[in-house]
């Protein structure tokens, strides 16, 4: 039987490792971590540092004997250092050790941006376990008072959040006019109303250029001459995908210098395969490859790429940009494009938003669900669908109707003709993503109308 | 222009007389009325009854005066006697009004089987606002403390929460084996064991005789010759078609004698429509019509029969029986087909259970999802999916995925190639649906290995 080598030990390496052996029991998997961190699900940390986690180690996905029992060799704190695609061996620090197929599943980096004094002791980022630990540690050792975070993204949402929890005054600090750019900025500025809410402070289109430590205190110069005191600052400004190997053997990278792959998780190099965050993602509506690092998308990717390497070809099928993300008592969704996508990538876009309540107003509890539907005004084509609203609306899973319907090439009239599930206490008899779809189409007749519809865009 | 009469005020009447003037605002249209309660949500019945909501005016979903502000002529307590469809006039008791489209859109009343006693005082059905009316004042008048629901489907099940939450001791008679016909009988045992836990009494494979008044009691015998004393008794063993009009004139009548329609919500007569509780159903996924009497369904087949009578060709996609309910803590949601449907019409069905948590066991609040997935055996198409879950665990949405994808015909291996929505609070890296399917696929190949599925059914 072959044997296969995965290098990581996160969402991608885990996900395909278990496929592999669920698809080829007899097969030797032997899979290399850097830590001594197997499977854990990074997407948590955030709930650990505000405590809504007690046990870190309760992040695992599946403990190291749950996945040995599968017949996977783990090998902790072994980097490995080199592959030679020609003789197919790895060799880490210890030794070298044969391989089929390979699959690089090293994952990503936080982006460390040009920052004068980013290494001062109190300036973290965040992406693995041993950060984490790191912070906590810190947060235990130092209790800092005040945190700067850098960064208005998903990161950083749930880290205002999450230090907030934990006692914390928080700053945010975003380079653009409003936080959650994956968003557009009608929806982001509902995010900043709850976090002001919830007392945190955001300061907009800045950046930071310096840290300084003074004592115990660090003080972050932005470019507007600001001069923001803190105690911790948090770097949470994107992902750089991990691609050190097989870089001067030629291997091919793509976008943002993620290993380029294709619909199978092949690299250009023979038996090498790659998956998770240090990988293009084939974004399926612009079709395209994009930079998209997730948790959901890699667990894919490594599911695919086991099929393929055990000789099951399978396409993936792509990423349609659907996120979700809790901040206090709101959740923000996304699927597929909104306004800022479909110009940075040049499609028609037609964006309409309408408010509707969650569930029939009668009924206790019912609050406004903020949806913006974009669709291709010629084609009428459904492109992307953003909702915020209560934690408890039922957001994300109606974010996944239209993720749905966006597999499907739905037009937004369609999403008329979907049967949903309809009672007062939890939807009303047309559901809100019906509603928003009607809102589109009547806001799209009067366009029409004014013979605009043509000549848009 | 044309003039529309439409007969009914309830969820198919008022949603094709909006759509009618929001396509053709110059148009007349006159609806009319038996009662005087237009447009109100009928489904919100037990939440008044349960004092959940506190003012029954606010069950309806408009009020009479936004109603004819969109130029719509209301008629209240006019019942109309007779159509000539070929003269194009309807006769109410008070006059006769011409028509160039008529829409039917009465209804259905709720059942009366076959029992002696079904006329007492203290024997209730519970459909209208006027029934819920009499069921609530009976309760204010009589303070009955034990009430006896003889039926648990939909409504069953929520009046039991309802009077239970109103302080009374509640019995429900079934006549099957669970409750809850709708979902696979491992389901409606989950269900069961909620009310149970409530302190609800159910009675199985049992069906009521009579029922007799003994003082200020009901008696009521059941054919295991068991006898129910109790003070209230609700009927609640299904729906029947209101189809008195044009009968005698020949209009077509189908399953369950509901008014015959095509996919355009055409009769056989000439300019004659019908929609809602009235009418057939035309199941996308069975590709025949059925007898499915839901408000979600109502409010579309009235959208689309006003299209048609406006002359704007629309056909009805048809429902995937998409169904949701809430009984106490407990969610309980089903699309397409289930073991005994796919029986039923002969459908070659392979039924999976598992039980996966709604969102990341690490984030405090986690609770088993109870999904069952339908698949056929030989195609792999998606038939249909059942899930149990608890109130705040996204059950409705998540079955509202299932539906979107019934809508597209998707295999259930498709299932996992769809880009959902994952943040550890709300969900896992792979949906819980999509769990559910990978547990699908691997029983399929159990099956296979064992070379049964050819010979399956």
């Amino acid at each position: 039987m072959p044997n296969y080598v995965i290098i990581g030990g996160s969402d991608a390496a885990i996900s395909a490792a278990l496929r592999i052996k669920e698809l080829q029991p007899e097969a030797s998997v032997q899979l290399f971590l850097k830590d001594h961190y197997p499977n854990y699900s990074i997407c948590g940390i955030p709930f650990f540092i505000s405590r809504e986690v007690k046990d870190w180690h309760s992040l695992a996905h599946r403990t190291q004997t749950d996945i040995e029992a599968q017949g996977i060799e783990l090998f902790l704190n072994e980097t490995v250092q080199y592959i030679n695609y020609k003789t197919k061996k790895v060799q880490t620090q210890r030794s070298e050790y044969s391989y089929d197929k390979v699959l690089i599943a090293t994952g990503a980096i936080s982006s460390r941006p040009d920052i004068k004094g980013i290494n001062l002791n109190g300036v973290f980022t965040l992406r693995w376990i041993e950060d984490m630990l790191k912070v906590d540690h810190y947060l235990q050792q130092h209790h800092p008072v005040r945190a700067l975070i850098v960064g208005g993204g998903y990161i950083g949402m749930e880290m205002a959040d999450a230090l907030h929890k934990r006692g914390l005054q928080v700053t945010v600090i975003e380079s653009s006019q409003t936080v959650l750019k994956t968003m557009d900025p009608a929806l982001g500025q509902l995010i900043e109303q709850e976090l002001n809410t919830q007392g945190i402070h955001i300061l907009h289109n800045q950046r930071v250029l310096e840290i300084k430590r003074n004592h115990n205190e660090l003080l972050v110069l932005t470019n507007h001459n600001q001069t923001v005191t803190t105690d911790l600052v948090l770097l949470a400004t994107g992902a750089t995908p991990q691609t050190q190997l097989l870089r001067e053997e030629g291997i091919a990278l793509g976008i943002q210098g993620a290993y380029k792959v294709d619909r199978q998780m092949k690299t250009n190099l023979p038996d090498v395969y790659a998956a998770g965050d240090c990988t293009e993602t084939w974004h399926a509506l612009l079709e395209q490859p994009v930079y998209l690092p997730l948790g959901s998308t890699a667990h894919k990717q490594g599911r695919i790429a086991a099929e393929n390497m055990v000789d099951r070809p399978h396409a993936f099928v792509g990423s349609f940009g659907t996120q979700v993300v809790k901040i206090f008592n709101l959740i923000a969704g996304r699927t597929g494009l909104h306004d800022r996508d479909a110009e940075q990538y040049g499609v028609p876009c037609f964006t309409v938003a309408s408010e509707n309540w969650d569930h029939k107003m009668y009924y206790p509890g019912a609050t406004p669900l903020y949806i913006r539907v974009s669709g291709n005004p010629q084609t009428r084509q459904l492109l992307g669908l953003q909702i915020v609203g209560n934690h408890q609306a039922e957001v994300a899973k109606r974010i996944d109707i239209a993720a749905t319907a966006l597999y499907n090439r739905l037009t937004v009239d369609q999403l008329n003709e979907l049967d949903l599930s309809y009672t007062p206490p939890l939807s009303t008899p047309w559901d809100p993503v019906q509603m928003a779809a009607q809102a589109w189409i009547q806001a799209w007749r009067k366009l029409e109308s004014t013979r605009k519809v043509s000549a848009y865009r």
